[in-house]
């Protein structure tokens, strides 16, 4: 029973098949195989636009590159304060573009607004003693489970367009903020302004892949270049495009999310519902961010539940993910469980007022 | 029928079973896992030494992961002059290591010598207006598709330790040549005085996987953060484990590696004992380099055969490289086409002489 | 009548005379004549201890170099979020260090605190999906013209030594600091616990140089290759060895801060003392940091003083900075011009109110 | 008597002056004065063109950052295997360009050819797999103390075009290879198709002072961002821009330069008429290569000249580097000293026939 995180999963039936129906015979390696052609077409499709896609195996890799070609060495690069290129990368951003800066906002629910990224961005443009500023990058969904509206996105285009920034998209969990909007792919990244989209494969049921799709095709060349001289250019493609294809055939990407994220609202319905918990931010793809007792965290773990507590190992904030494997079964103990454990701290709580 | 170069194949049955197996249930990702840690001990078994294990999906990140902890930025790494790191990487060895600088040397079938080397080192050490020397990178086996004897490999290795330099070993066919060596892993590489080597495992019937095996355990925890940082930490760690688990297991990659060589050697023999081609190299690994007449190399490509012409375009030498999946039939049937053309070969030349 | 900075200024007297002694005849060029070795072995007995000087054109440079011998690309280098290095320097540690990350502290007066510090460090600590915490660097005097007490830095080094970390000093003002404190350069450096210095030299009466003080001489050889290679190793050494020579003879250095500490003094007592204006920091090196009514603002610039307004444009806080040539007459100037405007404010201010 | 390099000696008397006269009074800092700007306009009406012009301390920044802003970090940059830039920087070019890749070509006195380029260039073009060819850098007057004639240059330019490379001078003795040539600057430099050009002015009379000079002004806004970030922007800027202004000023760098290729006139042909003395290279700047007999160059030595011996410290070739301060007397008792032991070494030659 494990909450842990979508990447403590493998992979969906379909996706596995996939690689095996895929290893029969030689092919073009180097990604210039036709399923690499194939995946481009079918994502050009679903986004309903000209666009070029790049395979890669982590998520680390599709944002770090994505926003090389988006920035100088001397840019700056704006993100929530929890984004994971801020926090979880090891500085990947900056090795990649050759030492750009990240400047973090703070943002209630994962978010930062257009409003407050204004305000940081007037001062020292074209003054050379200032990096300067050169792109925003959004989490859909955020590292707060919450979604990005269309508008919200577009509020913050209309920023870095008159600010001749560009706009970046961490989509490491893309389907799940998808399926929650209700909103096309196209209605959420290239109609609103995002540039560049890591388009997350991984966390929903693939072993390992990511797509990095680029709306203007003319940073295409230069992409191609730094994918391979990061060693991210994987000469057996196919180990790839045969995740990525089945990941998109008949919609299987958005089934794989749509459980997941069912699976989000039970719980964090459950959970709401009870005394002694209390949601941290709304439940919009497939994590839940809910305070609980003590008792009732070690009370999970006796019961053998896996999760974080968030953001540091002595909160009592848990995040709680599911994913394409999640059962109702597993969330329902889940919930049951801290119901047991909300009592204890009711009286408790009571006791100490 | 691919002679293009062993990544033009998918996985040995075995090794993507082993995908399946391994796709079963949650497990702690970014290489945290218990799979990941047998393979660890495994490698210690093999190599019979205390070493510390990194996997990779890529020999681009393999190599230049493993040379950027040898090397600092104002470095100088020296390899052959058709070393894949020098030629085939874009210079990712030069982005991962913030600079370094690659020297190439000449050297007959694909081996540098350490007298040749030893000529090199001594100017400017120290001097603050030259790169550095460093390191010295080897491919075993080599581009050529030969192979370093021990005692060559400890040649050099005595020339890098008396300059201060370090030892890396590029062994994306370290299988082929292990088999052709008929030595065990420990001889061809610490205990001869290899200290970093990519351990190539995607070539010989993965679909994607490499091993940074560190002899020298402490340049791991510096290894560790230059991988997650480049993004080449994978978060379902068990893609990675399960292939190489299973290319360990029951000496499977040997067992591969000896078919591979054994269609090489046939290939090479047949091929040698026609009068209109010639072989370039010894045939010491998997990879037959031959000269043959143009009418032969178009007689191939009109019945259907793959290959490169090497090293360029136009040139008339072709290399031709066999894989675990390369059958008796097609080397048969390739030798087939090249008798029936070398005839026209002779004569033409016969003609004009 | 220019406050804008200590750098507007040319080079004090004797400075300019020592260009002219050392330009004749020739010499060992790259830093490798006597007189360099001279201004060396004058260091070692100014800070009474053994160290390793660097003499570069620039503290961009200066302060870059330094830190990037104490940070590993993946590194975290704290500092004050007003600090030159976060804010002037167009990300130069950021370019040196290979990628290091910066990370700002605010504090009242210019100054980072020990226990604010520590509170930073523990989280992430050999965790490999975070930037790993490196070093801190003071600024003193600090950009808000306040000096640290030896026992602040002293507190600070006992956080760094504790988690491991390296403390670099931007000492771009240090002269104008050590006046204010009436210590010794080794108390305010190594002795409690500095381990790189930029000692700086052009703002307090050179026209450029500055040098990179090494306390542990360990980190020389690798200085030295960083500084070739960054094109900061001048050819005719002497034009920074000439300046540096005469700015610690006689003690020049401290003659020349004392002035322009004993001018904002006057300064800063002056405005103190009229009814319009709020000095915003204490006045402990050469920078006056003063809000005045905007009629004052004008007024100085109608009279033709220079100075900026801090930090941004529309501010009505002025940083006043005097240098070795700023005279006391055009200290009194400044004054009377504010003091002829604050009758307006005080007047306004009543009326508003 | 010192021939070891230009670098050793000061300043010309008109330069020294020149800072003197600088030094009164305040100026804006960092470049943003009037006498920088004087320099610039001053520059395009010598080279008969726009351009924009940056100042900075050292020939290895201006080369390295004149690179940076003309190669990608997957360039490659092409130059003559003794140039500067490959052999004396420390890796400069491949810091400052985030880690290019420098190929050196070999050539006759110091030049490469434009057929041997074009020779290297086709493969690999567009191919992911190959760093990518960016720039040629010429040297001139090259590291043989040869000068490019104009065609020379025109006819690599007419190559780089072609394949749509750019092209760069290293004039590090600009001013000398122009007097021997003949030629105005534009004829050596944008008319015949450089695009960047290191103007150099510290070798040829100042103290540390060259100019990176930019024919398309386009590139100067990503030149002054890098020139920031390396610390190569010097806040009191006249400690440059008095240099320059004094070195074009009445064309004293022709002047200068004139004299200094006189020398070298003197002394290669003293030399060359010596039974035992052999040019090396034609003599066409100020620098002469001259090839000795042991017992010559010992006594050279016991007689106090300094000098390099080339490219090794154990070759019989001597490097004799004559400057604006070089004067007749000191040439003509080098020579009176190679006359007296040539006989000896004829007398040996002819022994050891």
């Amino acid at each position: 029973m494990d909450f842990r995180s979508d990447n403590t999963r493998g992979a969906a039936t379909e996706i596995l098949a996939a690689l095996s129906t895929a290893n029969e015979g030689p092919r073009t390696p180097y990604g210039e195989d036709a399923q690499t052609q194939r995946v481009e077409a079918k994502l050009k499709e679903i986004f309903e636009t000209d666009l070029a896609a790049f395979l890669v195996a982590t998520g680390t890799a599709a944002n770090s590159l994505g926003l090389a070609v988006l920035t100088p060495p001397w840019g700056v690069i704006y993100c929530h304060e929890g984004a994971h290129i801020a926090v979880d990368e090891c500085g990947a951003p900056e090795f990649y573009s050759g030492g750009a800066k990240l400047v973090t906002l703070a943002g209630a629910d994962g978010r930062i607004s257009a409003s407050k990224l204004e305000r940081l961005l007037p001062a020292g443009q074209g003054f050379v003693h200032r990096a300067q500023p050169a792109a925003v990058s959004l989490t859909q969904a955020t590292e707060a489970g919450t979604c990005y509206r269309p508008a919200q996105i577009g509020a913050i285009a209309e920023v870095t367009r008159r600010y001749g920034l560009h706009l970046h998209m961490d989509g490491a969990r893309f389907a799940n903020a998808l399926v929650f909007l209700g909103a096309s792919p196209a209605e959420v990244t290239w109609r609103v302004g995002v540039e560049v989209l890591t388009f997350g494969v991984s966390k929903n049921g693939a072993l390992a892949a990511e797509v990095v799709i680029l709306f203007d095709r003319r940073l295409a060349s230069e992409f191609a270049f730094r994918r391979k001289r990061a060693g991210h250019l994987i000469s057996k493609g196919r180990v790839l495009s045969a995740q990525v294809e089945a990941y998109l055939r008949d919609d299987l990407w958005l089934k794989l999310a749509r459980h997941a994220n069912a699976m989000a609202q039970q719980l964090s319905a459950g959970l709401a519902a009870l005394p002694g918990a209390r949601l941290v931010h709304p439940t919009e793809g497939n994590e839940v961010f809910v305070q609980l007792g003590e008792p009732a965290i070690q009370a999970l773990t006796a019961a053998g539940f896996q999760f974080y507590r968030w953001p540091e190992d002595h909160s009592t904030t848990l995040r709680l993910v599911t994913s394409f494997e999640t059962t109702p079964k597993e969330v329902a103990a889940l919930i049951a469980i801290v119901r047991q454990h909300t009592h204890d701290i009711d009286t408790r709580a009571g006791a100490a007022s």
